[in-house]
């Protein structure tokens, strides 16, 4: 390894710092979690490419393996139908999970999930060949109560509500609410309905107003029904009066409706002024297999991103053909909202280093009385290193300052210095506590 | 997804209660490092060929990654001479991250890095596809001191004691004493000698000792004494008069019993009951890059496994031409040691949900009020779930047993079941904490 590398396009690196604040992201995405029930699981990287390629567009993003000399057929290849690729999703594996392993698991089957996905796409903004993916679900066998869609929304809330990122704001829906508009409208196909509607971030209102004409079949009426049901986003539910002035009946709106309903009003005591939530009738997620509760996720300041988290009910999540797993989740794409924040100095980094003490070394021979001050520090649970050589005291002091580290030991004196405040006092090892940094 | 999915051989994957122990081994030994100062890093999963390819064994179970539809060149593949692949190991991709960032990183730089590494070999125990390691490395600019041999040896010995697996031993020699003792002795080709002795393992000591002299050039005599001294073995510094007794003067083998004596001396108050240190003058370790200081760590009951973690000190962990990159590191192998113990049932498992506490749920109007008593018991970090329908009594109560979840709230009457014991009393959820099981 004798030439200077350079970093791969798409595939970012942290440095220690920042590292140190994404492992605090997931360490506390990871104690909400857990706190609401949710067990942890972590599934291979790989999946069989018949599992993962549906013939779409993501097909051209999935990297498949092969081994580098495949001479080798001894080593036993799966074998044609189970080529292997690297999943591009935690949803796919997860399915896949729970089918393998539904008569070890005891459902409803809450789980977390917090690993990287790859996807060879062109690398952008938020956008990563790797980037790591927080999801949540819970799945049922047979039957999944709707309950669980709140309970889902709400741990989310709460779970984003203690990361250190700019406001967030989760805008709900519900597919039962738009198909159920859309019928009782009369647009002739629904579907196509739903696709055009999907595309109001990215084109005018008049744009996908002539599409929900010639694609869906609605009259001019009909596409301004849609378009007006779209434009209804309110924090509380006074949306159901909206659309009910709206004038269309239909049973299945209805059942959207009060579902829509019971996730704003479940979720009123877990929103904050640093994560609020709407009920945002044009959310629809483009994906087909949303039967409910649909909902995104987006950053005050960093809309260009799009969603960085989203969504919903899928009432087949899995099935094996005898049984069917209905399932609800929502996603948080930890890579696609702390690199961006890096990225602006939006995040302040994290130490360079665990250590809160550094030990000075008075000369090589003293190295063990040093070590000895190290160990009793970390007995109690003190992150502590001792000083690489035996240069100057300045010279240590200064490795410290550098690295971040608060606190130098000087084991000779048998003192503290706090380099932050440069107060120096007496200290033991068996009873000192580093003490937070004060204002100056 | 409607068919039932098989295993894919060499990927196991963990159930909930099983992956809560791995969790808790991943956090005990991050804990352990961070607690030495060792920083975290996260490289990505892919490398260039060029990087991982060495012309030898291991190419054939590198995995190439190429995107499942090639055709669409515009969406940046890297060039040929960028074609990735799947990194096998922890050491490559931290020696190239330390090279990319060498000017942003503070040395002597101490990490650790835990994350699956991917081999396509042909699956056995102890050996998978996918599996987990957990590294630390010290790495130096220009020159890395031998005291951090003793340090990394030391902090690996704490942090596996930490573990609860079965009893484990380090055994440690030093290359350059091996060295300096054949070339004190006079055997013409030093590097085959260490190659036949590190077969030791495998065949009998007289076909190794046939192996020096046909393919090390050795005598019969010579031959003889490299297998005395790969017969030392002992726990404490008494090997180096045992080396002294078979007559080698040599600088670099002086060099090498001071610095192995060190590393023995220097851990003797780490090593316990569970976790032991041996000098054992016959690990070699065969990869050439290690330069001073070598290790293998082994588990009780499970020597089949080899060495279940390993290392050493290499001068040139990385270069750039201009600077060289010093380091010396230790990885142990997660998934080698957990995924026995669990198969053997050697490993009691975790809880399969981190839920402490069930609120039941009289019917489903007084959701609300079940909700409320999770989320004061909640706040107070005791991590809880309210049952997912409103079944009679007995059968939430039973369910909760199949999860293993110890307490059941009753919010009707404000009383707690310990359901290890049987015991139910009165409780307030603004103050109750869970206790420990108590042996009946």
């Amino acid at each position: 390894m004798s030439d200077k590398p350079t970093p791969l396009s798409g595939f970012p690196e942290l440095l220690p710092e920042h590292r140190a604040v994404e492992r605090q992201v997931i360490a506390s995405l990871s104690r909400s979690f857990e706190l609401h029930g949710f067990a942890n699981i972590e599934t291979r990287a790989v999946e069989t490419v018949d599992r993962l390629s549906k013939g779409g567009e993501i097909d051209k993003e999935i990297y498949a393996l092969r081994r580098l000399q495949e001479d080798d057929a001894s080593a036993g290849d799966p074998g044609p139908g189970r080529q292997l690729a690297l999943h591009f999703d935690l949803t796919v594996p997860f399915a896949r999970y729970v089918l393998e392993n539904a008569g070890r698991l005891e459902f409803p089957f809450r789980r977390y999930q917090i690993q990287p996905a790859w996807r060879g796409e062109r690398p952008q903004e938020g956008r990563y060949r790797q980037f790591t993916q927080a999801d949540i679900d819970i799945v049922g066998r047979d039957e999944l109560a709707f309950h669980h869609d709140v309970e889902v929304v709400r741990v989310m809330v709460e779970a984003l509500d203690l990361l250190p990122v700019p406001n967030l704001s989760f805008q709900v829906n519900n597919r039962k609410l738009i198909q159920g508009f859309y019928r009782g409208l009369g647009v002739p196909d629904v579907t196509a309905a739903i696709r055009q509607i999907d595309k109001l971030d990215k084109q005018p209102a008049e744009a996908v107003r002539a599409l929900l004409v010639s694609e869906a079949g609605a009259t001019e009426a009909q596409a301004d029904r849609c378009l007006e049901l779209a434009t209804i986003r309110v924090a509380d539910t006074s949306f159901v009066e909206q659309v009910r002035a709206l004038g269309v009946e239909d049973e299945l709106l209805d059942q959207g409706l009060t579902e829509l309903a019971a996730v704003v009003e479940g979720c009123q005591d877990a929103v904050s002024d640093h994560v609020s939530l709407e009920a945002n009738l044009r959310i629809a997620r483009g994906l087909d297999y949303y039967t409910g509760t649909v909902v995104e996720v987006f950053m005050a300041g960093y809309e260009r991103l799009k969603s960085v988290g989203g969504g919903g009910r899928y009432d087949a999540l899995a099935s094996d053909g005898r049984t069917t797993y209905p399932g609800v989740g929502i996603s948080f794409g930890v890579s696609r909202t702390l690199i961006p924040l890096f990225a602006d100095g939006a995040l302040e980094p994290g130490p360079k280093v665990p250590s809160v003490v550094l030990v000075a070394l008075v000369d090589e021979e003293s190295r063990a009385a040093s070590e000895d001050v190290a160990s009793a520090l970390r007995r109690r649970g003190i992150p502590t290193e001792v000083a690489a050589s035996a240069q100057k005291f300045g010279k240590q002091i200064r490795y410290a300052e550098r690295r971040g580290i608060p606190f130098v030991w000087f084991p000779d004196s048998s003192e503290v210095k706090d380099i932050r405040s440069g107060a120096q006092t007496p200290a033991d090892s068996a009873s000192w506590t580093p003490t937070q940094e004060t204002s100056p």
